[in-house]
């Protein structure tokens, strides 16, 4: 059976067809009608006429919005404006009816009332659109790395280690709780794998290795956060993308970071026209300008310490006084991406304020770390060159108090021909608020999870 | 800096080159010597020559096996036999040395040894090719769905509810064990989620939802089994990939199997031609001439029924006598892809040993659920019809002692425009298994976890 999208895509005037699909909307006239019939496969509705004519004109005058319906009829050229092709019905099939009070009716609902229907919400044009583009960006950025001969890696979910060592994970269990309390002991020598397990925040330190076997190697895949905060921009589940690449220092990751998301935004304005012509009209206007200049500027590329200049020299009332050796605020990544008016690389951090395993510079204060701000959006990708030496790695490990003991394997990377290489992560949900304009993470993952939230 | 692998496949002759990588043996002959040197990019190693003329001949005699360095030499035509291009050093640095105790040595490794050195062993013949070949096989997964139109959808990996009623779920949470010990109680609703939640062993319900929203749609991400085996076909964390379409009934859907299996096996062999080569010659013999097969012939369709028929017909000595209304052993499936020689839809299924969902054929006994089982490997994929009879599904949740009002939004699916829709779960690595020949699940997932076991 044909889909709607290649009526759209081909040529099919005055052909009959044959699909099968749901009813958005259902205009009636007293000697005709019009449904707006969609599949799913595209954005687009088809639009069905009929009239009088027809022998079940009044029964097909009854059919509810939402009910799923196989339609044969003959494709031809639209008179009303909008669109080029419409169907005229010759005959039609009820295949599942849908009741009045159907949730999903064609008027604007408010996402938070969608986000309570989560399992019907992909049935409106927002949703329809947000999670195509989710699923053609999630497309692209695999494309993306086989084309140039990556290995995609999958990182373990389940994880007797901590990679951030940043404490908030989820515990994952098959000890029985009702028996704990009653022994009033916990044993995890009986538990599943014999110790204490969670689920992943990284998947950047398995990464490493592969990336010491094949060069350039990514990972895609679900990471967890057990973080009670309630904001627009965190989930407890949410997917990562984690490049990772050998003889490659800090420079050559920003330029593929800077190659990734060019390519990526580019591919989804090229594959989701229609879509992201909705985003730019309904969700945030100017869209499509801000993502084309994207696609061609050329990144800034700019020192953490010079940032920390430009905010102090700003004639600005900051809530957070910019200061030397410290992170920055939102405010100020805003206002860095003005005054660079474009993306920008912010590079070598603070050390005391970045993760272990990042490569120490030669001054002693900095790390080989970047985050990439862009307008509107602020940090979207963090990346770093990796500590390569063996003796500093181990150094660092000790001084934040970690058991070097967990990263024996981490560490003989740097024993067994280590070289120097380098990485980055992006949260997926992330780029997809950057790419489609909605601004709330709950509404681009489709079943989020959330504290107190795990519906479905 | 380029990669060995575009040395092989464009035309670099007589050109100087530069590229990194790592040693993988070193033969020293008295005035010259040979380098396998390989940096990840591709199975097949580079050979460097070097010879007395070169300044630190000396020092270069001494360069360690696992080694990494960085290489400049001329591509010239081999004389010798068994590759086309070697390189002729001209100089080099070493980056990273690794002492002589380096675990990988170039000899033949056993697989329980590499398994214990898991973070290295892709750095091997086999461990490289068995995980550059589940990249691309992934790939090919993707782009089969992808350039046929269906939407990627993330399934969530955290759920409060069990798709299949099989009760084998790792619970996650975030109470505080030692403490639930000490109070003598459990209280959920201070849980992260505020009930008791679990990782999934399928996306299945949900992918439905977005089946009757998109029409065609498939998830790929991983599942999880808390079952205490220890074999070579079970790990606790494995990828699935599950299909769901709309307006699509069982035969479509074997259609889809079909297809896409030919599909991902052509696709690797035809991207891995090395790596399958290294597999027919030294893990399986016959794997290419069994997956060339698979990919011309056509799979058979047979009724349980007629296949309990034919095993009972066989003038075979059955560990497990085959019954009619019964499941079939591993013994029955082997036997019937030697009778079909071929792979064989084993379709309409005992209704009393499928899942719930299972679309209830006429008969009263039976649903419409397949198995595919191919020649060697026994069950590949497994889907099904999916009941959209709101009441039949509903009768069929009571009989099973489930409560409705876990499933109210999947119930709803079958009020609110439902339709016919079917689709299947691929394991991955059980397609690895098949592609590879490399029959243990512990050596085709990157760090496996099994009962005990959860390193890395």
């Amino acid at each position: 059976m044909i889909d709607v999208n290649n009526l759209f895509k081909d040529d099919y005037i005055n052909k009959e067809v044959v699909v099968c699909g749901w009813i958005r909307n259902h205009r009636r006239q007293k000697d005709f009608g019009f449904i707006d019939f969609n599949d799913g496969t595209c954005f687009k509705n088809l639009q069905i006429v009929y009239d009088k004519n027809l022998n079940d004109f009044e029964k097909i005058q009854k059919l509810h919005i939402g009910s799923s319906i196989k339609v044969k009829g003959k494709i031809i050229k639209s008179e009303g404006s909008g669109q080029e092709i419409e169907m005229k019905l010759l005959d039609y099939t009820l295949l599942g009816d849908c009741p009045e009070d159907y949730p999903i009716q064609p008027k604007r609902h408010t996402r938070e009332f969608l986000r309570e229907q989560a399992y019907l919400r992909t049935r409106t044009n927002l949703f329809g659109a947000v999670f195509r583009v989710r699923s053609i960006a999630a497309y692209a950025i695999h494309k993306f790395f086989q084309d140039r001969g990556y290995v995609y890696f999958h990182a373990p979910i389940i994880t007797a280690s901590d990679c951030e060592g940043a404490g908030e994970m989820f515990q994952i269990t098959t000890l029985d709780m009702d028996r704990i309390a009653k022994d009033g002991k916990v044993d995890y020598t009986k538990d599943f794998f014999g110790k204490k397990a969670s689920l992943t925040v990284s998947g950047q330190l398995q990464a490493e290795t592969f990336a010491l076997s094949y060069k350039k190697v990514y990972t895609f895949g679900p990471t967890f956060r057990a973080e009670n905060s309630n904001t627009k921009t965190h989930a407890s589940e949410f997917w990562m993308i984690e490049p990772e690449i050998a003889f490659c220092d800090l420079d050559g990751d920003m330029d593929i970071m800077e190659d990734m998301l060019k390519f990526v935004v580019k591919y989804v304005l090229d594959n989701c026209p229609q879509e992201m012509e909705f985003f730019d009209k309904y969700v945030e206007n100017g869209l499509l300008k801000k993502l084309n200049k994207l696609i061609n500027s050329k990144f800034v590329r700019v020192d953490h310490e010079e940032v920390i200049s430009i905010l102090k020299k700003a004639n600005v009332n900051w809530e957070f006084k910019p200061e030397y050796g410290e992170d920055i605020a939102r405010e100020h990544e805003k206002y860095i991406t003005e005054y660079f008016d474009g993306p920008v690389f912010i590079k070598n951090w603070p050390k005391d304020i970045k993760a272990f395993y990042m490569k120490q510079n030669d001054d002693g204060k900095t790390v080989a770390a970047v985050d990439l701000e862009v307008p509107g959006a602020g940090e979207l990708m963090g990346g770093s060159q990796r500590e390569e030496n063996y003796e500093k790695l181990l150094t660092r490990i000790n001084e934040l108090n970690m058991d070097p003991a967990d990263f024996d394997w981490y560490l003989n990377l740097r024993k067994f021909g280590g070289c120097i290489h380098s990485g980055f992560g992006m949260g997926f949900e992330r780029l997809l608020i950057y790419l489609t304009g909605v601004d709330n993470i709950r509404d681009v993952i489709p079943y989020p999870r959330t504290p107190g939230n795990c519906d479905y």
